[in-house]
């Protein structure tokens, strides 16, 4: 039991609530508050100077990078994070990266410092009329505070809905004169222990016959969803794979969050696809924490086993049997659900089951470039040149035992087959499509795992919406090692050009995708980050090698476009030299 | 009449409906777009390639950079702008700078390209269940469009409801489906004449009431408000200021968005402030065209003219005796009102009205740091450092036809008061608190006004939060030069720590402030922008004239904070050398 401390300060008398919310904070772990803050904060910014070495602000100098970097740590750590913003225009900045906590199951709490209900009531500077309409679709949860004495029994609510399953942010609206609030409050709640939060079972009907469906498959194929490692199942998954002896499968790529099998397991047999040869051959299809499916297109063919027994095991009960009904649900934590089927499934490899090596088949894309008739000699979009021996490079630079942020839109598939994926959560990636995401989920990555090495692998397009990410990594030098795989454009508006098959494939003009000119690496040195540029695969990884042991940030730009401009190349185009003084 | 053009394509049959979107842009008169495109928007850029020439597209790399360029022009022109955005993330994005586009009653028209309908229904990649939620409070109409025939229709009514007064932004949902339709749409609706905007006039009685009243007042004062340079009525309200011999205040600087009252003008006697002698001393106070007032805080005292009869003027009914109650509201176009009241007052200064110069006395904060007992000999925050000097220099520099584009938070009462502000709009700010607008609002402000000198005085906090602007102006070499105050903090967290007296103020600790490090020059030339750090005022009305008839962009960054640190300071303490190649 944590009760508030009620600590004499010099201002008029009792204690300013926003100690009471330092306690609930501290109550539940949280040891850093991600904030970009405005003059609303002041009360918890000077309740942090009163309290120094309790929690300590993580200073962000855009709302995008503290939700971004709460999402990278809460990810990791499966415990609540909090990003601190400041009023609407904050709240705002921080929608877009909201929806990738959202997506990605993140417990982040958004404490968001609003203006005095009075001023409110006024329509006054930086206030809105429904400041919760910004979030409410993306939380789980969300309330403005309403004064002092329930402030923090809202917080901790707020906190206990975030880690509750299925996880997800939280929005609390926390009205200046509340924070400020001098009068005494309300005990903190009870603090939060691991054990207090449950998690779910399945039926044990519904495990019952799910085992007898996977004991009786003779071709059985698992799909590994980011979730499976989210709950810390994949050793169970890996157990159950080599048990039944069946082929395994990488969700779907369209909506991949985190590593969840070892991709050089002998049973890992590529990425989920309708077309995949293990999948076409299936009797029986096992979806495992994954959704089924995010779609970037409505399904133009099958995108779902069309011959297997179909079973689905999320802890999301809205999840399962979504867009295409299922032979066989099972709702529950993914641990407990794995477990519940090992306990009941025989010992050894299932009688009926496949006991060699998975038939691995090449994966194939999940949607390929639509063709359209009457069309020839058209010029593709140039998207990035000679990806593959950069991924190479990128691949030997790294090592083995790097985590790696993917933030690298058009780049993704590619990088998705070809990095290590060893350890549970090796690759991080949003689905939300919200550019930017990387540089600040990298960062809180690396802040919650300080033994690993950490790099972001960005697009040129998600460098710029990110970029403030930069100051926050030189500022509290955290040892983020930025690649930007740059090929000056915006490949996926090239490619949905190509794909929409009109004047722009029979031109070849590409409205809406040139954005080269940026010399990135120069860019980050201005942030304080030492950068370098390299013009190909042929330098990269020892450019990677060089910084790997870093104590600080660092950041590679390598040139991959069809232009692949060096500095040093007298035909820049981007409007000439600047001259820092 | 424009009637939608049907063109053959090299696609299955018939038109897209993109064309149609496209005639009903141009037919507004609306020849440029600002978008950050994605897959979503494909129709419409190939329409672009296909009509080469009829509409621009200017190509943004972070959303919020289209709307505070389209909210610029707006401003400027009157005119619909139209801000292209991608999806529901792309649309979080900008909704930050949306409420500078509100609050500055600027014809946004928000494009925003969604999944097609079918993809929203099953909540695939990038849809939200509700996207308008997003923007209803931001904007007068909201619609997301659905068929292909009311496409044109929708557009239209958006545009002219942007344009209809209150004016103000618009948001339209595209899904991808419908703007890729194929099938003949229905003929794009009458386009628009400038004559189409009515204009409303006051009652003819409350005009006679108002006039009886400034006729017989013996010390009138006359505050000007934004919307009368919104309205083009600036020099209405010259000649009435002459008639009445009133005294002229600007309008309270919270409230401030553009110049409506030429500062030089022997009438013109600073800035509204309860305080100021003139409305302490005033019989008649008539706000004309501001809002009263867009509070800081709840008001501690008085500030309304509290013995003063009370005139207001303002194009939305709701905002007259919104706050306070007034004796007599006018509600019309502000050019319609002036013309009316100087229509029914006497030809010449009013008989007991005051004749001479106005009084003018020294113009008082509009708040002063609340003063907190028992704190002495607290280290103030530092803030900028002989700013003074600093605003001299650049007033020096930038000479007397500029416009400035203001986004400098705590710098902003010393700029408003010493900037030239002879015309019209000379003097551009919101009052949104959204930082970063400034860098995009300078942008589309000069390509609508190519004759006139445009620079953009930001701070260092905003200069981040509106970086990506960089790239547009680099990419389209739009001659803005900004200006950066570089006191490495956020100095308004700063004031409002020191104003909230705590430990913060008694320690001298100010966390969540200090944002130095950047070497912003550096940073810009990396963009492609030619810059220059500069250390004070001594070196700043030179690099300022140096870059004054640039054909392209330019930044200055000029230090202000205490430390003035300069790149060959080896005390340098931004994380190290980095190394661009």
């Amino acid at each position: 039991m944590t009760s508030t401390v009620l600590r004499p300060t010099d201002r008029d008398s009792g204690t300013p609530a926003a100690h009471a919310l330092l306690d609930v904070l501290v109550g539940w772990g949280i040891r850093r508050v991600f904030c970009c803050p405005g003059s609303t904060e002041a009360a918890f910014l000077d309740a942090l100077v009163e309290r120094s070495g309790e929690v300590e602000i993580v200073l962000t100098t855009h709302e995008s990078v503290a939700v971004a970097m709460a999402d990278g740590a809460a990810r990791i750590t499966g415990q609540p994070q909090v990003a601190y913003l400041h009023t609407n225009v904050g709240l705002a900045n921080g929608v877009a990266q909201l929806t990738a906590a959202q997506l990605g199951n993140a417990p982040v709490l958004v404490l968001n410092g609003l203006k005095s209900t009075a001023l409110q009531g006024r329509d006054g500077f930086t206030t809105v009329p429904y400041p919760r309409d910004l979030v409410r679709q993306h939380v789980k949860w969300a309330r403005q505070v309403s004064s002092a004495d329930s402030l923090a029994a809202d917080v901790a609510r707020a906190l206990r809905t975030s880690v509750a399953e299925p996880a997800g942010p939280t929005w609390i609206g926390l009205p200046q004169d509340v924070l400020e609030s001098t009068a005494p409050v309300d005990a903190a709640p009870e603090s939060r222990r691991a054990a207090d939060v449950p998690r779910n079972r399945p039926d044990r009907d519904a495990v019952a016959d799910a085992a007898r469906l996977l004991a009786g498959a003779t071709r059985p194929v698992l799909v590994a969803g980011g979730d499976v490692a989210r709950h810390g199942a994949v050793d169970a998954l890996v157990t159950l794979a080599e048990r039944l002896g069946a082929t395994v499968l990488g969700e779907d790529r369209r909506g991949f969050q985190r590593t969840a099998f070892p991709t050089a397991h002998p049973r890992f047999a590529g990425w989920y696809a309708a077309t995949h040869p293990a999948i076409a051959d299936a009797d029986l299809v096992f979806f495992v924490g994954c959704r089924v499916f995010t779609e970037f297109e409505a399904p133009a063919g099958d995108e779902f086993p069309r011959h297997a027994t179909v079973v689905h095991a999320h802890v999301d009960p809205t999840e399962v049997g979504r867009l295409y009904p299922v032979h066989r649900g099972l709702v529950g934590h993914l641990g407990a659900v794995l477990d519940d089927l090992l306990a009941v499934l025989p010992p050894g490899p299932a009688p009926g089951g496949a006991g060699g090596p998975a038939a691995v088949g090449a994966p194939t894309a999940t949607r390929a470039p639509t063709a359209v008739g009457g069309v020839s000699a058209a010029p593709a979009f140039p998207g990035h040149v000679g990806l593959g021996p950069v991924v190479a490079a990128l691949v030997d630079g790294l090592g083995t035992d790097t985590t790696v942020v993917l933030d690298a839109t058009t780049a993704t598939p590619a990088l998705l087959s070809a990095l290590p994926q060893h350890r549970p959560d090796q690759v991080l990636l949003s689905s939300s499509g919200s550019l930017g995401w990387g540089t600040g989920a990298a960062l809180g990555v690396r802040l919650v795992r300080p033994e690993q090495p950490v790099v972001a692998v960005l697009g040129d397009g998600s460098f710029q919406f990110g970029i403030q990410a930069l100051w926050t990594a030189a500022h509290h030098r955290i040892p983020v090692t930025f690649v930007v795989l740059n090929n000056g454009s915006y490949s996926a508006v090239g490619s949905a050009l190509h794909r929409f098959g009109g004047a722009a494939r029979r031109t070849g003009r590409w409205p809406g995708t040139d954005i080269s000119g940026p010399r990135i690496a120069e860019i980050a040195a201005g942030f304080g980050v030492p950068a370098t540029r390299v013009a190909g695969p042929a330098d990269l990884a020892a450019a990677l090698r060089a910084v790997r042991d870093s104590a600080g940030p660092a950041l590679v730009e390598v040139l991959t476009g069809p232009d692949r401009r060096t500095d040093s190349d007298p035909a820049r185009q981007d409007g000439g030299a600047g001259a820092p003084s």
